[in-house]
């Protein structure tokens, strides 16, 4: 039985281990009040289940597996690797990670395992080996979760040898390793693989306050290796399951745009994708949606949402309390966008230790159940809502034919890049084009590099840096064959080893777009230029501003600004290519700019527009097989109005058709479903 | 004989060893015509008296007591262990400590002693042995002062061996401090306890500009134990001293509201307290006058103002001098709050090494005798002036009725916890509400859980984070018999081990209060919510709201705030309990809802309200067996005009009854006494 | 042949190690038509010359020699030796650095050298020899140019040691020391010389964000030594080619007014001072001359312009584009200030690493010949014009009247000083006082303590915190001999070991000045104060302010603010001494107050106003043994007119006298030439 045949997860993390066995019934009961059908177990236990190197006890955890049968709870099982014992990393220190200064760490913390270390390779193994032999026929067990929110970086001997052994991997010889890197280039000339350090502090990152390497290329290589490395500890714990357990579906929780590890590479060895949603009280709903999409798009599947909070985060700088019906809003958000499980970290709140503030289903106030709090009686609702919902919906996908593409080596790459600006930040700027599109009211894919982009009528890469001989082919045969493609500054600079495309930017890019770009002007923060659309309003541009010539694209935007030396040079072309249409901004515009461009971009793919933009109320759209689910969700606190966009649709929470134009509730929320 | 018998020593820190023998006789002339009577000798000499282990070398020392005694000085005898010598950092690595990133000092600085070393532990003891034995019955000698300054912590494995032995003795065993710690989180339970090291960056502490600890019980322990283990230092030089000299006062100077020592613990083995008062220019009087309360309070008795400087301070940003006037004003307001000498930092400005920009008595410009500054003469004239001030005044005490609670493990583990406000500052919370009483025009005496409550009608305990079950049963006694009490959000929250007390906040107090409290939500930094007061004005709330369910207790003021989902929840409330009277305040009140708030707890506890409440005005008050003594002190620059509170009190410093109205020069002082 | 014999250098650093050998005649021939005709070879190709300990290999750079001799190129050959290769650091460890907080370097970076360690100096010396020999005598090799941009500083323990050596060399004993830096202080007191460390964070730096030394004197001398130590490196370099190559100039490049080098030392071990212009976007051009001048001034004698971008720096925060003009007025600004060469870095831009985004005279854009930038072609018209201008330009100096003092003493010695000021930046205050003659319309030489002052009708010493008494006399030599001296607040504190002037600052200054200072009183930022000009308008100040004391000198400007208690109080003096005159100001003015005291300069010196003063045009002369040479510099990008300051000139670029009121397009140039 996979994830999907199971009703709708509802549940999250539980950690009956922190508190007294004499609570467990209790908590049981008042879980299963709320609706609650499902717990993650184990997160973090590997110091019980392994007191000492030689002795394994699984007491607690069978008592655990059989309080959360006994309440007919479907159980997502973690392996407990994502936090080492004390005494492990007293015994072996290699098994603790070196940060980007040097330091070796202690024992503490969580995201504490050097993923090169052997004695962790080989703990974990014998852990998870037992585990899985003890459990993979548990009652109620629908899904395992490797360690937990995989991320950060080690630097240690292990890791060089580790990094010294992917680069062999990767490179004919140590000579293409040095021209790959320009290591001429200071005399950082490798003559001998040993040579080879990881890129850190006190090696070959400056150190003030930033985080710039002299070979760029080396630290792109790094970041590679470290999410390949840590990608091998999970197919590890993957295959050491998969011995016992051929069918049970394995995930570990992602978390989006985070920078470590780069997803798509990940994706492809996830039977399930899992994510965690923290926004925070000003997060914009469009970054929210963005980065369900993202992990939709890792896989191009649906996903769980593995852990949420019923209410505030801790480790925010001001923890503001959700608002009644937001979390529902954003549980319904998370579905619109693929989600097929709604969790919750976690099932009860601690009592002490950094998440003692952290919110959860029972929280302090209502332990004991002497109060029933606000948040505990709107996770009951939402549980009894979801339970209604049809299983179709987990089966329905997104079919939206606008892409945003996200691109992790770039993402790395124009980070470590110095200069043109100090204000580089990959995400933002993707961030500012997906929000473009949703601002228009439409669906977003987000893609990668090497996705299947056959949906698609229109794609757009932001800040794509780095772009290899290999996708400049595909994107050119995506236009050739009657796409729409929209890229911008900073884009198609560099080839996979970070190494500038010469005779004119965007280098490999410059065919299908039709210009070249002489320069990439910085301009200082608060900063913005004039530019007049050739068919529009003057509007702003700020951050980085490119000197563009067109050779063969049309202009569609030029500067407008006396200040500039280049007033009047183009800064928006398009370039008809084969059927399609390549277009290229060299600025980031401002809103009533990027909303006239997502206009052309619509007419050029000759899609039409939605029948409303985003004013507070988000309108997604999923398809089954038979159903297309019209999600209408009011991310805002105040009433909104909007018109009906599916008219001939049944509300699935009402179970009522809606009327022409729909008054939503503060944060309310319609789903309408229509079957084709 | 005891520093009370003695003329009110006016001097400080002299430090002839820094300049050449034929300039003394020069600087005590200068000093005796300024009429300092008393040195601080010694403080920094370690390595002058004893050049290498084997060596001992008073002779330097011998010459300069001489000279004190020829020239009529008492003398404040330091015994020079708070700065290590440099052959000793050298010879025994061990003495210096090892910082929160793992680093371990060399030689240099100031606070530099590991206070677990078995050297420095040794060496001190030998030092101060020699000293005691020398010097006990010098002529002048009336106190003796350990170390200086002691703060700061060390992280070393002596320290972490002495962490382990400390919660051996304070732990019945392992598993109990599992358990207090909730060690179970995130997979940190020990077996072993070597296992258990100080919780540091690289082992328990993020280390992202922060110091949050993941264990946040076992990082408040370490802190308990680090104040301990410097207390361990001043014990054992005590009881050498002891050893010799049952009678000389026994001090070290503290530093008021600093975070590294519970100076109430440290109160309990010190004949006497003394402190240091370094106001910077823009310093509200307030937080000095609560400074100096905390001072007196820690002890509940008069204490040393052991150094201030007469002009500027140089280890500050802007390091304004202190105004004509200024400097007496300050010391007057010491007076006020329970000083008993006058003394400053230092009797001659260094010519070289980094406080060498401070502020002296003799200063670069006076040294030598070509010219006399205006704060030389400044000095001049407060000494004639302290001169002929009763000895009865050092005996007068602190008899405020209204009490403000100061609490170091709450200020640990409020700071140490993440989550719900990176905003969270202790001492500017408890500053906060002591500035409600100061502007009210009323005494404040401060005081700690432990501390004898039984001269207060009011009890403020303002973000008393921890509350023990004693402490809780002690306020519930205080009110039971008739006290007010009240406290705020972010109070009652944990026992004494950091672990939440459940079933709604603030645990343990909710009984007295007669409230429960759902939730605190974080406000962003600038952001206000409206508040309404029932029988008051409209006013601002700010940092934290908390959502109150009155359960008893009536409501004395609401949210008014459309943009609040929980607008028209309590905010302020009163619980009768007992004869007495608890208020709970759930955000953080505008100077005008605090002003009402302090109206309703001199209502409630039956006391009056000030005559006139401070406008640039501090009156204060003293009563001995005898008399009472009204300071008035003009904490401005500009002249103020007040109502005389006093008018058959008889003015100390002119010599006679003031008028009705009261006109006092800018920085102005008046001293009432009133014989009872 | 020297250098100035050749025609003026026009190219820079080509690294052609980092590009496929068969795109080097492409770049030869884009750059001869460019007319370059100077390469700077062999910067960073240590890896490459000695791929491993025992091997040498200069096959490589013999073809570039060849390639550059081919296109009739002069040389600049650098050392090599201003980057470690890998293996070295590998081999050695002790070649590499240990930071200030005293973390040794692994393998990367650029400034990577220990000065002190044994393995650098012999492997260096090793190379050079190597280098000397096969190239001292090659085709086109006009200077030699050692290391590159040395800087930084070393802590490591070989550095502890020489800095003990050094410590030896300089002063009598031990005791000596102990003296000079004020040793008791805090205990600090040494007795052996192994007890003195370099003062770091972890032995004697404050490390909260700031660098403020305990024994500010120790820290001081170490700026010393490390200069020193650097120093001796280049010394030592020099030798070994001296040894075969008496002629060749031999040359590193300076970058003005960094911290970390005394330039005035250094400057007396170069043949000729050569220097890097990397002015940001926003730098004033006042400053871009004041580092001209202060490169002139170190040797007072002309200099090369080694590097300057043609386009954008890259690691500027935001990385604008020169604009179109810019890059030539700066190079002529440059020819003004004394530069004997226009180089630039570089000649090609980089592929890949830090760098990559470096302008060049070859950019990506150009690179193959596809494009040619407005940027090239910039650098081709101005090459075109430089090879025009006579070589006599080349002899001419700076003949200005009035000088500026810079000191990298008192650079260290200030900024290491905790006190008065958070604020102070000695560069910025320099540059204030620079930027006052600067705009008056004048000329003006930049000297040192040490310098030949006999040009000088007006010296200014801004900031001049150390005053030796050497120094001191020699001032008053220059007053009494009727030299016109001004000087401001924190000048003349201490004498050359950081100890303070006794009895009334600036101690060694005051008779000269006829004045006392009784104190420093430091504002707030954004804080003024209202100063009224005896003969002026009323102005403000800001930063510092003096309570000054007039001991014979008349008072000019008084402080006119009620808000400060020494309202009214001297802030501006003059005083005559022997022949001159000596001014003194207590705080840092405004504009206009600057712009009066400057006028009150002039007639004290009797030196006249100069026709206009500074509004976007800059106007500098230079003088050789026949010519006079005015250049009008339009600094701005929009166009000015200025009254012709030299009717009878002729302008080299046009060929022709230019009108009364010349109107210099933006950027525009003009360089009036006027036979003596």
């Amino acid at each position: 039985m996979t994830v999907r045949d199971r009703p709708l997860l509802f549940g999250g993390d539980y950690n009956p281990e922190q508190w007294p066995e004499d609570t467990w019934e209790q908590d049981l009961k008042q879980l299963q009040a709320a609706h609650i059908n499902s717990l993650t177990l184990n997160v973090f236990s590997w110091a019980l289940l392994q007191p000492d190197e030689a002795t394994y006890d699984f007491s607690l955890l069978d008592k655990i597996m059989a309080l959360a049968a006994r309440y007919d709870m479907t159980i997502v099982l973690a392996t407990s690797t994502g936090a080492l014992p004390a005494w492990m990393v007293k015994k072996y220190p290699d098994v603790a990670r070196t940060d980007v200064n040097g330091r070796h760490a202690g024992f503490g913390m969580r995201h504490n395992a050097c993923p090169s270390s052997p004695h962790f390779q080989q703990l974990a193994t014998a852990l998870v080996t037992r585990l899985a032999a003890r459990y993979h026929d548990a009652p109620g067990l629908v899904c395992w979760h490797i360690s937990n929110e995989y991320g950060g970086q080690c630097y240690c001997d292990n890791c060089a040898a580790a990094f010294r052994s992917w680069l062999q991997a990767h490179y004919a010889d140590l000579d293409a390793v040095n021209k790959a890197w320009n290591s001429n280039f200071w005399s950082h000339t490798f003559h001998d693989w040993t040579e080879i350090d990881p890129p850190m502090h006190l090696t070959d990152m400056i150190d003030a306050g930033s985080d710039k390497p002299v070979l760029a290329g080396a630290a792109l290589d790094y970041r590679r290796f470290q999410s390949d490395a840590m990608l091998a500890n999970f197919k590890m714990e993957k295959a050491v399951i998969r011995a016992v357990d051929s069918t049970t579906p394995i995930t570990t929780n992602l978390m989006s745009t985070q920078r470590d590890l780069d997803y798509f590479q990940w994706a492809k060895e996830m039977d399930v994708v899992s994510w965690d949603n923290y926004p925070s009280f000003d997060t914009p709903s469009s970054e929210t949606a963005m980065k369900h999409d993202l992990m939709y798009g890792v896989k191009q599947a649906p996903f769980m949402l593995m852990e949420q909070t019923p209410s505030q985060q801790n480790w925010q700088p001001y923890c503001a309390l959700k608002k009644p019906g937001e979390m529902r809003l954003l549980s319904y958000q998370a579905l619109a966008h693929g989600a097929t499980t709604i969790e919750f970290f976690q099932m009860k709140q601690s009592r002490n230790a950094i998440e003692k503030f952290h919110g959860a289903v029972i929280s302090h106030v209502d332990a004991g159940g002497a109060h029933e709090s606000r948040v505990y009686k709107e996770v009951q609702q939402l549980g009894a809502e979801l339970a209604a919902l049809p299983t179709d919906l987990r089966r329905s996908k997104n079919v939206a034919k606008i892409g945003v593409l996200f691109d992790w080596p770039s993402f790395w790459g124009v980070e470590y890049a110095t200069g043109p600006s100090r204000q580089m930040d990959y995400v933002q700027q993707v961030h500012t084009y997906y929000q473009m599109v949703y601002d228009a009211g439409l669906d977003v894919a987000m893609v990668g590099q090497e996705s299947d982009w056959s949906q698609l009528d229109i794609l757009i890469a932001p800040v794509m840096y780095i772009a290899g001989q290999a996708v400049s082919d595909k994107l050119a045969a995506f236009v050739k064959n009657g796409g729409t493609f929209l890229t911008t500054y900073m884009s198609g600079i560099v080839d996979d080893h970070d190494n500038v495309w010469l005779g004119g930017y965007p280098g490999s890019l410059t065919g299908v777009l039709g210009i070249w770009n002489e320069a990439c002007d910085a301009l200082p923060p608060d900063t913005t230029v004039g530019v007049q659309l050739a068919d529009g309003p003057a509007v702003q541009g700020q951050f980085l501003c490119d000197i563009i010539h067109p050779d063969g694209a049309k202009v569609l935007a030029s500067y407008q600004d006396p200040s500039l030396f280049y007033n009047g040079a183009p800064v928006l072309t398009a370039n008809r290519f084969g059927q399609g249409a390549a277009f290229y901004v060299g600025t980031q515009l401002d809103e009533v700019g990027l909303a006239h461009l997502m206009g052309q971009l619509l007419d050029a793919a000759g899609l039409p527009a939605a029948a409303t933009r985003f004013d507070g109320v988000e309108i997604t759209h999923r398809v089954s097989a038979t159903e297309r689910y019209t999600f209408i969700l009011n991310v805002t606190g105040a009433a909104h109005t909007v018109t009906n966009p599916d008219p001939d649709g049944v509300d699935l929470l009402s179970g009522t058709p809606l009327p022409a134009e729909v008054t939503l509730a503060p944060y309310g929320v319609a789903i309408l479903q229509h079957t084709l």
